[in-house]
C-alpha cells in the first residue's frame, strides 16, 4: 500500500464529520455516521452520511459513489462500522465487497449488537486503526446518540435568548424581538437539526409559538423536529403548537425526568424555555450543553432567563465550560458544557482553547 | 528627505498609541498622548507618554531620548503638538529646535488654548500630516479626554459582572466570586487606569469592599483612582472605602448628572455597581462603555445586575454595539459602546469588526 499521510486521514474524517451534519435528525434512531473513501491513491471518490431509518448506512452511500475505484482504497468512517444485519446487511461484509484494504474509524461503536466491525475486519486482513480524532468526532453530530448510548436518556441543549442582563421579557411582558435575525436563523437551523423541541405551557400560552424551522422567507424547512409541550395546564385549541405543520406530543408534568422518559424515541432535545422549565431542568441536573444568545442589550427589568424557586446561595450556581464564542450579526452565541460532569468523557481530557469564528 | 512608508507610519503610530496607555489616569487633566520619533532613515530612536501634570509632554519626552538623531527625522504624536505655554512650553517649539522634518498626528487638538500647532509647524516649513489612524486613536487612551473636551463630562465606563443569567448575588446575598481570577484581576488593571471609581453606598454597605487597584499578591498598585461612594445613606466609620490606601469622595445624591457634575476635576470614570447605580446611569443615557465580564455559570434566582424602576417596555432597552470580546479565564469580557449615541464620531463611522483575543 502506498504510505497514508496522516494529515490526508485528519481531512477525509472531517470531511467524514461535515458530510455527517447532514443526517442530525435524519438517521435517528440510528447514529449520523459520516464515511469517506478514498481511492488507492489517497484521493477521495466517495461521501456519505447515513440515511433515514431502513435506508443505507454511511460506508454503503460512499462505497456506491466509489464504485470500483474502492478497491484497495481507504474508508474514513466517524463510527465503527456495524457488524450486524437490522433493516440494512451489515457495513463490514460492504467494505469487504468493495475491497478496501483500510478502515480508519474515530469512536468504536458502543452498541453490544453493532460492535465487533474492527474486528471482523481485522480478521479478513483489513488494516485497522480506531480512535482518529476521537474527541473531535465526540463533540460533533454524534455527540447525542453517544450520550443516549451511555445514559439512557437523549442529550439535552439548553437554549436561552436574554440581554446581557439576562432578561427574556420586559415588565409588560414585551419579548419581541430581543435577538436580531442573524441569531433567530440560527435557533432555526438548530431546530432543523434536532429531534425535538421542549416548551413549557406557560410560553406556549403567552407567547403562542409555532416552534417550527423555518427559512429565512418563513417556509417551513423540510424536516421538522417533533415539538414536546410540557406542564400541567390546559392548552386552548387553535394554538399554533397544535396546528398540523409538524408533529407535536404534549406532557401533562413538569418533571424533566418525566419529559426525558416520554421521548425515549429521540436522542437530541432543545429546550427552548421558559425561565421556569430551563430552572427545572438545571435544578435536576439534566442540561448537558448550553447555548446562550445574548443580544447587545440592556433591559434592567423584567423576567430573567432562568428562574429558579430552588436555588439559594452561590454555591448552588451551575457550573459551565466555554465551548466555543460566535458572532450573530450583532449578537453572540456561547456553545457551553457543564464543568463538573461533561456531557462526553472525550471532552474532559481536552481542555478546549476558545474559538471564535465569523458568523 | 527619503520617502516615508506608509506601514512604517502606521506602525509608529500604533506604538505611540501602546506607549500613551501608560499615562492614562497619570497625565490628567491633560490628555494622554504618546508620541515616537523616526530618525532620517526612520528608524524609531526616541518614544515618550504625557508625564504628570507640570511634567514634560510626550513629544518633549520622545524627544530627548532621541537627542541629536531626531534631526531630519519624523515625530508621530497621536494629538496635534501643542502651541501654547503652560505649566510647560509649547512642543511646537521643542520639535522645531530638535530640527524635526516632518509630524504625522492623528487628532487634532480640539481645545482653543492648545491647537495650531499643526499651523505653526508648517509656517516654520516641517511637513505636517494630520488623521493618521484618526479612528484607531479616538477609539484608545484618547477617548476619555476627547469626550471630556466634547461634552463637558467625564467619559462614563459602566461595569457589569455577573452569571449568564444576569445574577450579582445569589437570594441570600452570597456574591463572591462569581467571576474567576484572570477576570477580578482585569478589574484592578482596568481601575489603575482611570481617574476614579463610582460606586453606590447600597454596595458599600453590603460588601464593604476596599475600591482599590490592587495586584495578583493584594499590593496596592502605584496609582490609585479616586474612589467616589455616591447616595443618601449613611456610612458608617471603619469602613475600607474611607481608609486612607487611596483618595475617597462622597457625593451624597443618587443623580447620576449631580454625581459627574462634582468630578469636575477627572475625565475617565469606572461605575462599578450595583444594580441601582448601574441603572440609574443608564436610565439617564450615561454610560459611554460598557464593560460586561460574563462567568460561565447560571445562578437561577438572586440580584439581577441593573435593577431599574423606570423600564416598563422591550422598547425601553439600551441598546449597544459590540467593540471586543476577550477570553479572560473561564470568564468572556464583553466591550461594548452605545448603538445610538457612539461615545466618539470616529466610532460611528468606522463599523469595526469583532475580535477576539486571547487573554
Amino acid at each position: 500500500m502506498v504510505p497514508l499521510p496522516s494529515a490526508v486521514v485528519d481531512e477525509a474524517m472531517r470531511i467524514a464529520v461535515a458530510v455527517s451534519e447532514s443526517a442530525r435528525g435524519i438517521s435517528t434512531p440510528n447514529p449520523p455516521v459520516g464515511a469517506v473513501i478514498l481511492d488507492a491513491e489517497h484521493r477521495v471518490v466517495g461521501t456519505g452520511a447515513t440515511a433515514a431509518p431502513g435506508g443505507p448506512h454511511a460506508e454503503v452511500v460512499a462505497l456506491r459513489e466509489a464504485g470500483a475505484a474502492a478497491a484497495g482504497g481507504t474508508a474514513v468512517v466517524t463510527l465503527e462500522p456495524c457488524d450486524h444485519t437490522g433493516r440494512t446487511g451489515p457495513c463490514t461484509e460492504a467494505l469487504l465487497a468493495a475491497g478496501v484494504a483500510r478502515v480508519v474509524h474515530a469512536l468504536a461503536d458502543p452498541t453490544p449488537a453493532a460492535s465487533g466491525g474492527g474486528e471482523t475486519l481485522t480478521r479478513a486482513g483489513v488494516a485497522v486503526e480506531s480512535g482518529r480524532l476521537a474527541d473531535e468526532v465526540a463533540r460533533g453530530p454524534l455527540r447525542a446518540w453517544l450520550h443516549r448510548q451511555r445514559t439512557g436518556r437523549p442529550h439535552v441543549t439548553l437554549k436561552l435568548a436574554s440581554t446581557l442582563d439576562g432578561r427574556i421579557a420586559a415588565p409588560d411582558g414585551t419579548s419581541r424581538w430581543i435577538t436580531g435575525p442573524a441569531a433567530r436563523a440560527d435557533v432555526h437551523a438548530e431546530r432543523a437539526r434536532l429531534d425535538a423541541i421542549v416548551v413549557g405551557t406557560g410560553t406556549v400560552l403567552a407567547d403562542d409559538p409555532a416552534l417550527t424551522a423555518r427559512g429565512d422567507d418563513g417556509t417551513l424547512a423540510a424536516r421538522q423536529p417533533l415539538r414536546v409541550v410540557v406542564g400541567r395546564r390546559d392548552l386552548p385549541t387553535g394554538l399554533r403548537v397544535l396546528d398540523d405543520s409538524a408533529p407535536t406530543r404534549v406532557v401533562r408534568d413538569h418533571d424533566p425526568h418525566v419529559v426525558l422518559a416520554a421521548l425515549d424515541d429521540v436522542n437530541d432535545v432543545l429546550v427552548e424555555g421558559g425561565a421556569t422549565l430551563a430552572a427545572a431542568f438545571l435544578d435536576a441536573d439534566l442540561v448537558d450543553r448550553l447555548v446562550v444568545y445574548l443580544a447587545p442589550t440592556v433591559l434592567g427589568a423584567g423576567r430573567s432567563a432562568v428562574e429558579s424557586t430552588v436555588v439559594g446561595t452561590l454555591a448552588d450556581a451551575r457550573r459551565f465550560r466555554r465551548e466555543s464564542v460566535t458572532a450573530l450579526g450583532e449578537d453572540l452565541r456561547l456553545d457551553l458544557v457543564p464543568a463538573a460532569a461533561p456531557s462526553h468523557p472525550a471532552a474532559a481530557r481536552t481542555q478546549q482553547e476558545q474559538t471564535c469564528s465569523p458568523e
